[in-house]
């Protein structure tokens, strides 16, 4: 980072070849600011026992003083969760709107990690950072308080749009600032770095209001039974809605699940979310409530395994029975790989004779990002020399591509990133530079770890395969005899009547040995081991041998 | 079975409140029928290391010579994946058509199963199996050979509609029958049991026949290209409008992936895939034809391990190297939980520079299932007394339910099936009887084992919290020293301080009960280790310990 340059460097260190974990480092002579830093659910499958993973920063070792400050788009995990981590390791102050913030400094409070500085941002708002004029430009999302980032660098300018979509009639009625983006455009951009998550979704995505209508007639519907919507929490426009809906069908509000309730009260707190007080009720005053007057605004929308609806769903939720006196709205989308787990969650409330109402059925939902049309406009209004698709998964950044030619832009001024990749930039060009150290660093219980495949594969063998151990005798015992070794497996089902003719197997199979070397016994009762198992049930379980009679 | 009984029973062993391993028991008197014998394929999360899943079918134990048949709606793995299993085990005959009985015939021969009696039935086929009359009526769906069952017994007519839909203008031209479903609705049906797949979809299933306006748009499109189409290898129709798109762009057609060469090779046989012979063309062939005048056709839509597609993404089939001189065109649609797989295979495709469409980009897939409509006219047609939704979960069933209702059909004549329940069917009404022994059966290796929750649960904790063996010593050793413990772990990330820390602490901790009960002391021990990796590490690992030095 410390080397002489003319260009803007650009460190792609999460969020590109994946939707998940973004964090983008930009430098400049000796000094960098860096966008994001987020955090991904792996899934199961994939990386069995890892709880969150996030981005692998010790590019940025020891560089702590030329780090001029951490910008934040808006507040979702995949773009504040590394930050309690990193900024334990990075002293350095941290940019961000009212609500990114009092998310954040909620995580750090959890994490216990104290004088951070935090800065808060809003409409325009603008720094000077170093070499680097930061602006801070508003977008519609999913979350309020969003924004688009516009570094005014030496080479030129570069806009990051961050997460956003095109709503023309957001809930607060805070439109995405397409006047500063026209202007943008005319004065000269250098550098679009733009969202390509909906870019395979044609036309406009909805505005959040079209969600109300929706809510609404299901409430019509549902009008004789308590209703339970599920949503993200993090949406707060989204719970703003529900409230709404709730107060004018005469509906007291529960809020339910540990993160919607904190997110509720934050955004109660900042004022933007609005209410009547006497609205909401506690959980204790919702057995002096008839059920047709009860609104629950829960989380659990991906059917997660601690998630308030997950519990209720398996009547483990404290004074919520549900039955067919229950309608649930699922006021969500299915993020991808959770297919499962939703269904199963659905079916199981259905099976309670719950209503259950899910986006397949009726649109109770939108998505919070731009579609072809509205990255269209963006293109023509920005009108960049340069094109960098963001975040999204590999097919998802290919398309953007295309779209981007489509829109006039020359290939050779598209520059597809992967994690670890860096490109250098100025007026002349965009060119890929040297790759740097990157990767995932895994949240496994409460330790950070590489990634590590060896250790996933051991996981994932033992799920499938599961373990044998054996304690062997390699000695005769003080009467002349060999004893019995010890054989316990675990994941494997195996009668005990194979279990013993194994044993027997070993012990011929070690008698035959007396007096070798105890390492080699050791090693061919593995292999005899992992060659029964293979012949008997065709699995292949992980082997542990050890000796019962070291001396 | 055996107790005489006025009405008809029916036994649900499998394919309600699931979609997979369908098997439903049809008994009168001392006589029954079954329909289908099908398997599922579980979903990692839930049953690791179970390759498939078949009923548990232990209530017919015993009745071999009262079961007067089994019926095959369909040649798909979850109405036929069973019958390997069930025929090694009931010896009785087997109904069904020309394409059903050659796959279950290829499935037999793998399993080395001989001997089963395989009856070959046609368009209107008529049996009369001991006291059930049992017709085979066509029907459109994603498989040619397909049928609806309808059962005439002593107290009237029972109709299985299998799976299907009304594809006005299917590729044989072969209807579904129409016309003898409305005869059977005019005659007085008594129970209707139907396909609830896509109960959640609206309006009409499109036509097979419009797949083929989009592959020939597809193929138009990447005419320079190698075309490689992935898609169901049982969907036989599909495959003969992608010979016969192939054939109009003057391409040579591979099929590859051994079901698809395996499945190909039987349509051809029985007359049902039609092609001019010099259109196919083998692999070694391949290198001696230009890129664009190729048509790979393919298995691997759902992103499955070893298939083919998922090969060539990895550079791992022979002689086929992907570039971005291929396009991919998925012609599926994603079975639920292959989600993650799915988009994974085609991020590595894409990276490869292949061009990749998915049900995302064009409509080269339509759905094998009747929509919300169908099901309508379906129940307008039949007018059945009684009403079971099958072939569903249970979402689907219970939305079945209410269109039912809606469509005239009284609640009480409703009955919502779940497996393991029995009902017993009369002129006079529906009634639920007891549940009978019921469950699931995994293929685990080669193994088939009743369902254990216990040793799930073991490999899915041993796939995120890993494994911790212990071998230690409990008495001094020749030198009146207590060696040291030898610890192993398997999954779980551990440094060697962290390691070296936990073996001292074991040795100490035995050190102070020196003399004690060895049982007591291991028990000690492996609680210990608990205790070590909850606190540092917020893991819970399995922990198996042995002794050492057993005298």
């Amino acid at each position: 980072m410390a080397k002489a340059s003319n260009g803007l460097k650009i460190v792609f260190l999460g969020g590109v070849g994946e939707i998940g974990k973004n964090m983008t480092v930009f430098e400049y002579d000796d000094e960098c600011v860096i966008v994001d830093c987020g955090l991904t659910f792996p899934n199961f499958e994939e990386s069995p026992g890892v709880e969150a993973v996030i981005c692998d920063y010790s590019y940025l070792k020891n560089k702590t003083k030329k780090i001029k400050g951490v910008l934040i788009t808006h507040g979702h995990e995949d773009h504040i969760g590394g930050l309690p981590y990193f900024l334990n390791d990075f002293k350095v102050p941290v940019y961000g709107s009212n609500i990114a913030l009092a998310l954040l400094q909620s995580k750090l409070d959890e994490c216990n990690i104290k004088k951070v500085d935090l800065y808060e941002i809003g409409d325009a708002s603008y720094l000077e950072l170093g070499k680097f004029k930061v602006e801070f430009i508003r977008v519609t999302h999913s979350i309020p308080g969003s924004y688009a980032i516009c570094l005014t660098t030496p080479v030129g300018r570069v806009l990051l749009t961050g997460d956003f979509k095109i709503d023309q009639t957001p809930i607060d009625n805070n439109l995405t600032d397409l006047n500063r983006f026209a202007e943008i455009g005319r004065n000269g951009l250098l550098l679009l770095m733009m969202d390509s998550t909906n870019v395979e979704r044609n036309g406009f995505s909805m505005s959040e209001k079209n969600v109300f209508t929706s809510l609404n007639t299901q409430f019509e519907l549902n009008s004789d039974k308590r209703i339970i919507v599920a949503t993200f929490a993090s949406n707060i426009h989204r719970v703003q809605q529900i409230i709404n809906v709730a107060e004018s069908h005469n509906r007291k509000v529960l809020f339910l699940g540990r993160s919607m309730i904190k997110i509720a009260e934050i955004a109660w707190s900042l004022g933007v979310l609005k209410y009547k007080e006497s609205t909401i009720i506690k959980l204790s005053q919702m057995k002096d409530v008839p059920y047709d007057r009860i609104c629950i605004i829960c989380t659990g929308t991906q059917g997660e395994p601690n998630s308030a609806l997950k519990r209720m769903s398996q009547d483990d939720f404290k004074n919520v029975v549900l039955s067919e006196k229950d309608a649930v709205l699922f006021s969500s989308s299915a993020i991808p790989g959770n297919e499962s787990s939703i269904y199963k969650l659905i079916n199981d409330l259905s099976r309670k004779g719950v209503n259950v109402i899910h986006s397949s059925l009726s649109e109770i939902h939108v998505s919070g990002h731009a579609c072809k049309e509205e990255l269209k406009l963006m293109f023509n209004l920005l009108k960049p020399k340069f094109f960098i698709p963001m975040h999204g998964e590999y097919r998802h950044l290919m398309l953007h591509k295309k779209l981007a030619t489509e829109m006039g832009i020359k290939e050779s001024h598209i520059f597809m990133p992967e994690i670890g990749n860096s490109v250098e930039v100025d007026k002349k060009g965009i060119k890929q530079r040297g790759d740097v150290i990157s990767g995932e660093i895994y949240l496994d219980g409460k330790n950070l770890i590489n990634a590590d495949d060896t250790i996933m594969n051991e996981r994932k063998i033992l799920a499938t395969n599961g373990v044998v151990v054996c304690n062997a005798f390699l000695y005769f015992g003080s009467n002349d005899k060999l004893r019995t070794p010890e054989i316990k497996t675990l994941g494997i089902i195996i009668d005990e009547d194979t279990l013993d003719a194994l044993t027997l197997d070993i012990q011929s199979y070690i008698a035959s040995r007396i007096g070798d070397d105890a390492e080699s016994i050791l090693d061919g009762i593995r292999r005899l081991i992992i060659k029964k198992f293979k012949k008997n049930f065709d699995k292949q379980p992980l082997v542990v041998v050890m000796q019962a009679d070291k001396i």
